[in-house]
C-alpha cells in the first residue's frame, strides 16, 4: 500500500478502503507518513468528502491508536457532548440533574477552544475544583454520587490529537467528515455507553447552518450506533447566547439559578438534552425522561446534586449562596428598537480577550471577567435599558471593551 | 496576510490575488512556510481550480524567484515545447530543420521524466556530444550555427523545482494549472521571444484526453501571450509510440532517418511544429513556413544541419552513417489480426527498465538498448511478422522483457 495512491484516489473522490485508512492513519500516528502527505490527503477529504462507512472507518482506525476506557464498573454510563457555543453552561448543568435521575455521567471534557467556553474552565470559577483527577478516582466518585467531570488528560485517540494539530494548520478543519470523526474518535474511546450529542449551529458556533449541523448530527449518530452505541441528537440555535451570561463564574452561577428555576432558550436546551440523556441511560420513554428531568429542577434534588458533585471535586460552594461580583461597567441603549441580530462568535471572543480564555497556551484564566446580557433576538428595546453589564479587570478595560460588545448588537 | 487563509480561500473555490500568489510561492520557496501548508493548497488548487489569471501570476511569480535568461544577443530565437511522450523525437529534429532555415533555436532540455524519453539522453547516443555547457557557449554557437541544445542547469525557477517535487510526493502532479505554471515558469525564464507548445494526450502521454491537452495548450499559450511572448500549439495524438523507435539510440537514428526523407506519423508531426516554428521566427504565414521546412529535408540541408549541429557540440557522427547495433531478439507475429491498441506508457516504463533511462538518480543510462516497433494501430498483421526487435543488455534480458512487451499490444 502506497501513501501517494491512496490521495490519488481520494483526489479522484473514490471511497478509501478500511485498510488504506488503518494505514494512513497509523503510518501518520507513528511518523513513517509526514505531514505534507497527511495535509494534503486531508484537504482532498474535505473537497470531496468521505461516506458514512469510510467515516467509521477513520474513526475506528483514529480510537484505535490509543487507550478505550472501560467504565464496566459502572453499569450504564451515559455521556453528552456538545459542539461548543457561546454561553452554553449545559454541560455543567445536566451532568447533576441526570445524576439525581439514577443515571451515571462521567464527563471527560476539555477547556475553551476559539471563541467557544469550556466546561473545564467554567467549574474553575468553583474555587478549588479538581478535574485533573485519575479515572479510578473519577469511576469512584460517580459511583458514589452518579456523576462526575475530569480533563480529558488520558491517551485518547493520539491519532486524532496529531491530525487536529495538522487540520488547523492548513485550513481543513471545516469538514464534516473530518470533525464527525474526530469528535467521534474521543467520545468512543471515553467508554460510556450511551451518548447524547448536542450540536449548535448559528453564527456562533462552528456548524453555520441547521443543514450542516443536522448532517453533522446524523453521521456522528450513524458512526456511534455503528460501533454499538445507544446514540440520540439535538440539533439547537446558537445564532445569540444561549443564555444571559458569558464568562467563567457568571456562567457557572447561571448554571445555579437554572437549576434553581430560571426559565429560556437555555432552560429549554438543558431540559430536551437531560431528558434525552435519561432516556437513554434508563430505557424508557423520552416524554417521561423529560419530566423527570423538570422534575429533578422543581424539587431541588437536581441542585443538591450539583452542590454536592462541586463539593466531592473539592470546590467552593461559595457561589451557590449568591454572585458577590460587582458590574466595571453598565453599558445602556441611547435609542429606542428591536434586536434584530447578535454577532455571537465576535461577543464570544471579546469575553475571552478580557481574560475568559487562555488566549496563548501560558496564559492564567480570570475566572471573573464576563458580561451580562439581557435581551434575546426579536425583544424591544428602550432608552435606558442596561444592554449589557460589563464585568471587566478594571474601568479601562471595561471603557476599551464597551464600544466592541455594543457592535456586536444589530439594533434597529 | 496569512497563508492559513489563503488554503482557506482556495478551498472555497475563490481565486486568489496576486499578492496572495506571490506571498505563498516566496514563502515557500525561501522556506518560511512549511511543505504541509503547500501540499494542502496544492491539493485545493488542483480540485477547485486557478483561472488563467491566477495561473499567470503563479507562473510570474514561480519564474521570478530565479534568473530569467537573457538571449537579446541572438535577435528573434524560437524555443519548442514538448510535453513529452514515447518514441518522440521531434525536438532533435526540429531545432537543425529551422535552423536551416534561417531561425535561431536555444534549446534547454531535461532527461527523461517518468515513461517519456528526455532530449539530453537521446543526445547522448551521439558519443561525446556535450549538453553541459554554459550559456555563454550555447549564445555562441547558436550565433554560429543556428541552434544549440543544452542541459537546463541554470537556476531557472527554483520556486518550481521545489514546487515539482512536493506535488509527485503528494499526488497533486494531475492539475492543468499546476502544469502550466511549472512548464511556463521554465519556458519563459529560458528567454526565448516566442515558443511552439507541443502538447500530448492519450495513453503514453500526461494528458489523457484531446479536450483535456487542448485545455492546457490553451492555457500555456495564454500565459505565454501575456508574458509578451509570440506563441502557437500543436495538440497531438499519443496513443501510439509517435515513431517506430523507442530507446536513445534507436530513436536518434530515427531522427536522421526522418532528415533523410522518412515518412510517417513522426514526420508529419515534425513538419508541423517546424512549420509552426518557422513561421513565427521570421513572421511568415505557416504555409510557406511549412513548405520552407518540407524542402529544408528534400534538399537535405537540414540534415547537414544536425551535422554540424551535433559535430559543434562535440558528437561523434558515426551513427550518420547507418545503425551498427544488432537485435538481440526478434519477436514475430503468432497469429494474424489487427493491431487494436498499444500501453504506450507501459512501452516506454519497459524500455526505461531494461536501462534506456535512469531508474535511480545514480544510476547510468544504456544508450544502445531499446526496441523497435513496425506496425500502428490498425494494421493487419499476418503470422510470422515481425512485431519487435529488441536490443537488450543481453539475451536473457531480452527474453524477460519478451512477454511484457507483446503484453502491451492488443491484436485482435
Amino acid at each position: 500500500m502506497n501513501i501517494k495512491d491512496i490521495i490519488l484516489k481520494k483526489s479522484h473522490g473514490k471511497a478509501l478502503s478500511k485498510e488504506e485508512i488503518i494505514f494512513f492513519v497509523n503510518g501518520y500516528t507513528n511518523g513513517e507518513i509526514p505531514d505534507y502527505q497527511i495535509s494534503s490527503l486531508l484537504m482532498a477529504i474535505k473537497l470531496k468528502g468521505m461516506n458514512e462507512k469510510e467515516t467509521f472507518e477513520l474513526t475506528k482506525a483514529m480510537l484505535e491508536t490509543g487507550e478505550v476506557l472501560n467504565l464496566s464498573k459502572l453499569g450504564m454510563v451515559v455521556d453528552k457532548h456538545s459542539t461548543g457555543g457561546v454561553s452554553d453552561t449545559t454541560s455543567l448543568v445536566i451532568a447533576p440533574i441526570v445524576a439525581s435521575c439514577g443515571v451515571n455521567m462521567l464527563k471527560l471534557s476539555g477547556g475553551g477552544l476559539g471563541h467557544t467556553g469550556g466546561t473545564i474552565d467554567k467549574l474553575g470559577a468553583f474555587d478549588g475544583f479538581n478535574t485533573n483527577i485519575s479515572m479510578d478516582e473519577a469511576i469512584t466518585l460517580t459511583k458514589k454520587i452518579g456523576c462526575c467531570v475530569l480533563s480529558a488528560t488520558a491517551n485518547l485517540a493520539p491519532a486524532d490529537k496529531k491530525m487536529y494539530a495538522l487540520r488547523n494548520a492548513t485550513s481543513t478543519v471545516d469538514s464534516i467528515p473530518l470533525i464527525a470523526s474526530s469528535v467521534m474518535s474521543k467520545k468512543l474511546a471515553g467508554g460510556a455507553d450511551a451518548i447524547v450529542l448536542d450540536v449548535k449551529y448559528g453564527n456562533g458556533a462552528f456548524m453555520k447552518t441547521k443543514k450542516s449541523a443536522t448532517e453533522l448530527a446524523k453521521l456522528m449518530s450513524d458512526i456511534g450506533r455503528r460501533y454499538g452505541k445507544k446514540i440520540d441528537y439535538v440539533v439547537g440555535d446558537m445564532n445569540e447566547p444561549l443564555g444571559y451570561n458569558i464568562g467563567n463564574t457568571l456562567e457557572a452561577y447561571e448554571a445555579i439559578e437554572i437549576l434553581k428555576g430560571k426559565k429560556g432558550k437555555l432552560y429549554d436546551a438543558i431540559i430536551e438534552l437531560s431528558g434525552k440523556c435519561i432516556a437513554l441511560g434508563l430505557d424508557i420513554e423520552e416524554n417521561i425522561a423529560t419530566q423527570m428531568a423538570i422534575d429533578a429542577i422543581k424539587t431541588g434534588k437536581a441542585l443538591e446534586k450539583f452542590k454536592e458533585m462541586v463539593k466531592a471535586q473539592g470546590g467552593s460552594t461559595k457561589l451557590f449562596n449568591g454572585l458577590k461580583l460587582k458590574p466595571t461597567l453598565i453599558i445602556k441603549a441611547t435609542q429606542n428598537g428591536v434586536l434584530k441580530s447578535v454577532n455571537t462568535e465576535e461577543l464570544g471572543i471579546l469575553v475571552g480577550q478580557m481574560g475568559a480564555a487562555k488566549q496563548t497556551l501560558d496564559d492564567v484564566i480570570d475566572y471573573n471577567v464576563g458580561i451580562k446580557t439581557f435581551h434575546k433576538i426579536g425583544e424591544q428595546i428602550h432608552e435606558g435599558d442596561t444592554l449589557f453589564e460589563v464585568y471587566a479587570k478594571n474601568k479601562g478595560q471595561a471603557k476599551e471593551f464597551a464600544p466592541k460588545l455594543l457592535g456586536c448588537y444589530k439594533i434597529v
